[in-house]
């Protein structure tokens, strides 16, 4: 194996050649370490035991600017991003496959960082790189590198969960503080000017998902990325035609991030979240299952913030002072974009 | 299900909130049609039946300009590569993942355009687009759109192919005319003042895999995209430490392909293909393979082309004149570049 020796990424590291080997062989596959399968076939074999369990496939991509910010990069969200999207459907992530479009004139010691800490956080999620692909796009055309995964795992056939089985009066959790993500990203950019210490919360959310998965009246689960807490109630409500109440005292915001979302004008409720998950449960089964999140490695701030019924005809923020807001689905972007 | 009003993306339809609904529900859930499986969940459930059958996964990223070109495009490529990745390895690919970065201000016309063609690619290769993902990158920032695409398949276990397999005196066999698709693409361009009546090779490689496949003596298959029959002969070479010998005469090359090539001092052994296979097959068996292959839809010009040995120490070309060329691993860009 080649040691990589160049210090940036050039076009020809993308056409297939020498370059590239080198490039897949002393850069890619060397900051992977144990956690990649196979860089010596056009495709991978995979382990799948589906006896009593069913195959789950999900996909994302991921651009964020900066590359790199407090509590993240956009290597460890990679995995995080691809991983709770199978946790959340009550899922055991095994396999991923990586694509990356690295746009040429990256320098190679950041990439080497992010592949790392994207090895990283997939040995933590205990899953294997399954398969990669890399190009190269020309100066300008990128915004230093584009990552894409797709996860491959199995949910147990006993665990049914979906829209279809959530019923009125089931409670709606969270497993943390919203828009840490958002607001770390948009300081990280220092674009405003502004400067804090709220750190992203992406992170794997299997813990969490374990835990609500072992409780019988479980529906649904959902991590709020894109479009933050708010896309997900809307999601709720258009699925099941229940109303959405939320408590807005209930709802877990850390300080940091309703002072800047105060500063500049962002509503908290749209922020994305990388860490944190969404469950709906069965009313009488609420309150446990957020005493088992709470015992958990930054659950400290689970809450139990709002539940479903039939008599809101939408997502109603019920608030501190007794009033009611209606949140309205996210329209044009009134916040920091971040991916 | 809403129509897509907008006749260019923006950023919001990358947002997570209703824009970004309307993209999914009213375009690319439309234009995917009936391959689609679910847009409903995080991750989707996908029915693989794995007895006697071992479980692949394989990736691609794509980028191409223009994104349309005489042959194909980017929609069509994103099926192609990724199902000819799993052919080559013995595989029938079943489902792909798909990942879109849109760049801001892409015309919604062209991403319709792209999309219908992936869905017929998807539809004549039996593939389902079991999930998806949506980004749209800031104007300036992409190439209009890049795709990648992630696919699972399975291979009999009865079916052992790999390098570890090839013999000295195995025949190289390729399906088809090389270099179209590179040249196809670079007339497309127009940016050499060139124009030719060249198509894009681009297409399911699973007839030809599948009929190979019914061969004992099937010792190997890879698929000579990005650094063309050169590149697939010197991973040959690298991997079994056998010598490579090509017969000139018999490497099928059209005429057109050949005359650019001239004009503009191109190597065609070093070109794209993405609808070719290159087959390592038992001496004995090479010829009725050979034959076999001619009687496919497309593969009237495949070719018996070469052999392994041990004398050889590199990839030698024997020329039409009884010389003899050493064909050196791809270095920096000597071609136009595609991808």
């Amino acid at each position: 194996m080649t040691k990589l020796t160049d210090t940036h990424i050039s076009l020809a590291h993308g056409n297939g050649g020498r370059l590239m080997r080198e490039l897949i062989e002393g850069l890619i596959a060397d900051s992977l370490g144990d956690r990649l399968l196979d860089i010596e076939n056009d495709a991978a074999r995979i382990d799948l035991d589906q006896r009593d369990a069913e195959l789950l496939i999900t996909t994302d991509g991921f651009t964020v600017k900066p590359l790199e910010f407090p509590g993240g990069d956009i290597g460890s969200l990679a995995v995080h991003g691809t991983v709770n999207d199978l946790a959340v459907s009550g899922a055991t992530p095994h396999y991923l496959s990586l694509n990356l479009f690295i746009e040429e004139g990256l320098e190679v010691s950041l990439l080497q960082r992010l592949l790392c800490s994207l090895a990283k956080a997939a040995g933590e999620a205990g899953v294997k790189i399954a398969c990669g692909d890399t190009k190269v796009v020309p100066r300008g055309e990128g915004s230093g590198v584009y990552f894409a995964t797709t996860g491959v795992g199995l949910r147990p056939k006993s665990l049914q969960l979906g829209f279809s089985h959530i019923q009125p009066d089931d409670r709606i959790l969270v497993s943390g503080p919203i828009g840490d993500h958002g607001i770390a990203v948009m300081l990280a950019r220092e674009q405003f000017g502004l400067r804090g210490d709220v750190r992203s919360d992406a992170a794997s959310v299997l813990a969490f998902t374990r835990t609500a998965s072992e409780f019988s009246g479980l529906r649904y689960m959902r991590d709020p990325t894109r479009g933050g807490l708010a896309t997900v109630l809307h999601e709720l409500h258009r699925a099941t035609g229940l109303g959405v109440r939320v408590y807005e005292p209930q709802l877990p915001i850390r300080d940091q991030v309703k002072t800047v979302c105060e500063m500049l004008g962002y509503d908290p409720h749209y922020l994305a979240c990388e860490g944190r998950v969404v469950a709906i449960i069965a009313a009488d089964q609420a309150d446990s299952l957020l005493q088992r999140w709470q015992q958990l490695p930054n659950g400290g701030r689970a809450a139990l913030i709002g539940q479903l019924n039939r008599h809101d005809t939408g997502v109603v923020l019920e608030t501190e002072l007794g009033g009611e807001r209606v949140l309205e689905e996210l329209e044009d972007d009134p916040l920091p974009r971040i991916c």
